[in-house]
């Protein structure tokens, strides 16, 4: 090209993308409304379709709905249409309808509707105008966001005929943020609550929360941490909860609270808090209404008892039933959910025989049928705990008359925290489309916890969220994807993680097809990848203790007073011979847990899937896996697979600089060879940590460590538990020894 | 193959291989005599040869060579050959003979040894004997070394007919050694000199020091540092150094002394240095005199002087001849040598015309023809600092009536310190067989300064050393080669290095094919790859100020107030349009200084060797390469290929695990896992750092840089000028600043 051509071509390039190329923060989330150019067909199609938007019945929530639509219509056809209050609407408007409203009944949807529930809706096309109807105002919201989704997409608007109900009732993000703002396993900065300054101060970023959340249909948020401070449902608190209560119930988020066991004690002056004891009882039947006149709508509570040393009613010799139908019938005047958490493994460690993937099961399998019916249990998807890779919780589908709700973890604690570029969605699948075979074939972890299966009074699904101060919210740009992901799949567990993919780009970032197809390859890979450098084929928890970052496969039970359920030995058993950690029928039994075929397609190590093999099976190094390689060659090919995906990811994304603005750009390239580093500093940990063991060498012909064992066993991160430093790690001689600390987890 | 097989082939393999698998410390250098094993062919031809050792004429060096023979015999051969004195040999017999002594007169050698001159030998094998015959016993101690490395490499002796002579006179280690024992630009741990300890106390070191250089050829050693502690020339220290020249001597190794010119005034108590004051040159005399008390063969001194910061004869208006003649006049008498460093560029460095290049050509040849007969001045290689490449010093070849020594660095200052494996006999061959064309084709560097091109009453050449108090000497087991292959070369610089690699891996390590073959390969692709990962193209002194370690081609002139020609950019004078340091007729002229056709070579960027392009020319970054690509991607290229080559020396490393000791094998396989670690350093830095200039990208099919320019640039080494510690170095952030130093080179 010679200069003049090139010039046009970097100016219509530059209009083109227009302000995509200006600085972007990435505060704004999945909506960051960026406006169709000249150039682009739908410009003129999206703004035929939004003339107007005309409506009947008045709501805060229509308002929002009225408010959203402008907004991006402002921006991405810098255009904005006028709000008509009227049930006559006109040729190109957007009609927003629920409840009794009039243009339901012309459009003949009463039937339609009323099959998807409060918070579905239809938009359909029809007489030159774009219809969003719906039983709610909260329907009409989310069909505005659809609508809004479409045309950031670029997709065809000009005939729609589109009915959509979410699969789970309560969709619901957990934060485990404290009152000292401080974030458990958070690592964006502080906790988005402004404690200290509400109820008088109220931040913009409340409101921002509400939005991106409703866009994505998450309608519940746990606003503290499972590790509960009691004051939280004090009245000072409450005023506080007040405030961000009403900004979310417009978009129709309810507020819930994580509840302390102990709070008759501790708050409310009792000398007990027996869940059989009249007097406390009472004191959480008054809590209850006292919160209920702060906050008409609370959601409930989440409860975290008898489980890593909290609070619970087996201090009083009593059971998680007596626990949770308590605090039910407390709440239960009011329409409030108790979410009891399943996650307990409080046996002797010490036992031989002991296998903490196995104790939620026993625990709560027993229970089955005595919960009340505004009591749901609350599981992790895997039995252990947010490993990058675990076989399903065997608890799935066992529970016939308790509902259970999943908990995803969306903050990256064993992921890479925001260091690292995962996304999730591919993971969430993987844990929502496994049969259980509870109920013969098609009995997947989906239909299991949204009712498809057996009946239940009301489905849940969580996320631990991985929000914070950063301007970008999540520390890393696309770690905002996980937060889109889970609430997407929420709505509908269906959908495919690359269409999930596919959306968030080029709502966060861009509908250039140059940038969206390479950028979905790297994120599509980005899970697999992680398992590969950090856990493949099955290993699991060898992270080293208290960060859960880097590997920490040399924690040897030998030379630790932590639980040895707390120590990576634990769980790799290796040594000169072998390694894996034996559930099947000849060892701890977990695999009986699991509902025919399940149980023998794991017991069998012929037929156990290869990704999760040291899960189950404890194995020769020189076991022959299917192509043929030794079971310790597999895995240093695995790791350095996993290496050099991320290397990949580098080169995938270099290419990209000047597609989008230069301040993601960098962020992300940053995050990258930050992720590179700490891939070596994984491959090289854990292979030569091995190899110790078994003195076999890494096959010639793959890339050979650049560190020593010695030096990576004796480095530790400054700052454990919180976020990672960036570059404070190796590969280098260590510096300042890790404060010792007792690993948390949730 | 069945257990009982593979039994038997392992017991024979360790037979074989013998000592070789059991613990090595790399003690032994070269003298590392590996027993031949029973099913070596050789053992019973080298018995047979071996039977006794018959001489003549009795003396030290004599009764060294007989004690290195029957060392070596009985470690190969386990037989030790008795020593004879008699003028009558037997069959199988090896003969000694020097001098008048009757087997030259019987072997008419007379008139072919008469050509050999003081230090060369012949070895013959007639009637059943093998006769080694000089004509000084030094000569048959050489000869003896030379009998003993070739039963160490498995050649035939049955049939020798050798003649050797070297071609330096004077070969010359220089340390850097202090009188507090550090070493400047040592990375092999403390001086081997103990000063504190003697006279009294004698290390078993200074006989294998001496051995070590003799079987190698060396026979001069400079004791000191050339910034020079005046100390070394009194009483109390000549006492020490006597007992030092005392154990040299039978190994043929003078011993001299780099001195201060200001001595008289230091130590002399005189109100000056002027080398035209008669007091001046009294005290020098009465010195000389001194020193020669103490050690009669006393070599001489080197002088570093009017040198960065060294006090020299322009401190009194006066010139390099006067000093140096001066101090020529008072050795003159014992046959003593001055030793004159060229290395000067003391000319006001902001003056723009300003090139260090050129300044010891402007300062030495307007003296060609007045340095007394006894005076030799000193140049190193290159005119800039024993980079890892440089073009060769212009002075060779235009001082045709002053004879010019050469000074290679053994010592890896700008080469990786004892971290990195660099094989460096290539490097100087690069300088000795470079064509000056001073008298015409065939006026190699080698020919000037031995004497083939203009007759010199003297030629010399020097290395300067990288002995240190560490077990292997050295540091890193690979840096002995250095030492190794400076000796060889100064005996014969027609050498091949891959012969003197050959040699020196079969005496050091083992014989076996299968190691000689791959480790040869290492060491012959090592230098190459250290200057692609380090400077390629030409590019010169951007190592970081002081350490001379890692990368500092960030450290700008306007941000320092160091001399500019001690900053990076000085030297690569980079920008968004250009690269590199214009020495052309068009820029400071230095190609001048070369003969025709050298001149007009490096003059024209057409003809001018890639390899040195940037050292002579200011080079667009989108100038195009011989290979197409422009000089950035070429940059990009070199870089990489430097790195992924050091990758390649880790596999092939690792492959040869169990070949030898595992001491020395874990040793060099720690070492190159740093080197690999600081390829990248290297190439992230350079890279990213010029990235920063010409905003180009790096192509995107090569590996993506793992750190930022911005950690990169905070990064400090501690320690500076010492030795670097292990891992101390990225890829992190920076720990803490390194105390700024001003660099200090020699």
């Amino acid at each position: 090209m010679n200069k003049t051509i090139r010039k046009a071509v970097l100016l219509c390039l530059s209009l083109c993308c227009g302000v995509a190329l200006s600085a972007n923060d990435g505060s704004s989330l999945w909506l960051d409304y960026q406006p169709l150019s000249a150039q682009e067909s739908q410009k003129a199609e999206y703004t035929a379709r939004l003339t107007a938007i005309s409506y009947q019945t008045d709501t805060p929530t229509i308002q929002a709905a009225i408010e959203e639509l402008q907004l991006a219509s402002e921006a991405l056809l810098a255009h904005a249409p006028q709000a008509v209050r009227s049930n006559r609407s006109r040729p190109g408007e957007a009609v927003l309808a629920f409840g009794r409203d009039r243009a339901i009944g012309q459009l003949k949807a009463t039937e339609t509707l009323s099959a998807l529930g409060e918070d579905g809706y239809l938009i359909r096309s029809a007489d030159d105008r774009t219809y969003i109807l719906a039983n709610s105002d909260k329907g009409v919201l989310y069909g505005a966001f659809h609508l809004i989704r479409l045309m950031q997409t670029r997709q065809d608007i000009s005939a729609l005929n589109l009915a959509e109900s979410p699969a789970y009732d309560a969709r619901i993000l957990n934060h485990w943020d404290n009152l000292d703002r401080s974030v458990e396993r958070g690592y964006a900065g502080a906790s988005i609550w402004e404690w200290e300054a509400l109820p008088g101060t109220v931040s913009d970023r409340y409101k921002m929360y509400a939005r991106a959340n409703a866009a994505v249909g998450i309608n519940g948020s746990v606003l503290n941490n499972v590790n509960a401070n009691a004051n939280f449902i004090t009245p000072a608190y409450l005023e506080k909860i007040k405030v961000l209560a009403d900004i979310f119930r417009p978009y129709g988020i309810r507020v819930y609270l994580s509840i302390n066991f102990n709070s008759p004690q501790s708050i409310g002056g009792l000398d007990t808090s027996d869940p059989l004891d009249p007097r406390v009882r009472g004191w959480w039947k008054d809590k209850a209404k006292e919160i209920y006149g702060y906050i008409p709508d609370f959601g409930g509570f989440l409860v975290k008892a008898n489980s890593e040393g909290q609070p619970g009613p087996q201090d009083y010799g009593r059971t998680h039933v007596d626990g949770a139908n308590m605090l039910a019938e407390a709440l239960k005047p009011y329409g409030g959910l108790i979410m009891w958490r399943a996650f307990v493994y409080t046996v002797n460690a010490t036992d031989p025989s002991y296998d903490r993937a196995m104790q939620s099961y026993l625990e709560f399998v027993p229970l089955d049928g005595q919960f009340a019916d505004n009591v749901i249990v609350q599981v992790k998807n895997g039995p252990i705990d947010f490993q990058p890779r675990e076989p399903i919780n065997s608890l799935f589908g066992a529970m016939k008359e308790t509902p259970l709700m999943i908990e995803f973890q969306i903050t990256q604690e064993y992921l890479g925290h925001s260091i690292q570029l995962a996304y999730l969605a591919p993971m969430y699948k993987e844990t929502l489309d496994q049969d259980t075979y509870c109920a013969g074939p098609g009995s997947t972890v989906a239909k299991v916890t949204d009712g498809g299966v057996y009946p239940i009074p009301v489905s849940a699904i969580a996320g631990v969220a991985n929000t914070g101060t950063d301007a970008n919210w999540t520390g890393h740009i696309f770690a905002q994807s996980n937060w889109y992901g889970f609430g997407r799949l929420a709505w509908n567990p269906e959908l495919t993680s690359d269409a999930i993919a596919d959306e968030w780009i080029r709502m966060t970032f861009t509908n250039d097809p140059e940038f969206v197809a390479p950028v979905k390859g790297i994120m599509m890979a980005s899970h697999e990848a992680a398992v590969n450098y950090m856990q493949p084929l099955g290993l699991h928890h060898i992270f080293a203790g208290n960060h859960h970052y880097g590997p920490g496969v040399w924690e040897r039970l030998s030379q630790t007073t932590d639980r040895p359920d707390w120590v990576p030995e634990w769980y790799h058993r290796a040594d000169s011979l072998a390694i894996g950690f034996d559930r099947t029928t000849g060892g701890t039994g977990y695999v009986s847990q699991y509902f025919s075929p399940l149980k023998e397609l794991y017991n069998n190590i012929e037929t156990c899937p290869e990704n999760l093999l040291l899960f189950f099976h404890r194995v020769s190094w020189d076991y022959r896996m299917k192509n043929g390689r030794t079971l310790w060659d597999e895995m240093c090919y695995k790791y350095t697979e996993g290496l050099d995906a991320v290397r990949g990811f580098q080169k995938d994304w270099d290419r990209l600089e000047g597609k989008i603005d230069p301040e993601r750009f960098r962020h992300v390239q940053y995050k990258l060879r930050e992720q590179t580093r700490d891939a070596i500093w994984w491959r090289d940990g854990v292979l030569l940590y091995f190899q110790s063991l078994n003195h076999k060498p890494i096959p010639y012909e793959l890339e050979r460590p650049i560190n020593t064992l010695e030096l990576l066993m004796r480095y530790r991160i400054p700052g454990g538990n919180s976020s990672v430093a960036p570059g404070a790690r190796p590969l280098v001689m260590p510096t300042s020894p890790m404060a010792p600390g007792v690993p948390t987890t949730n």
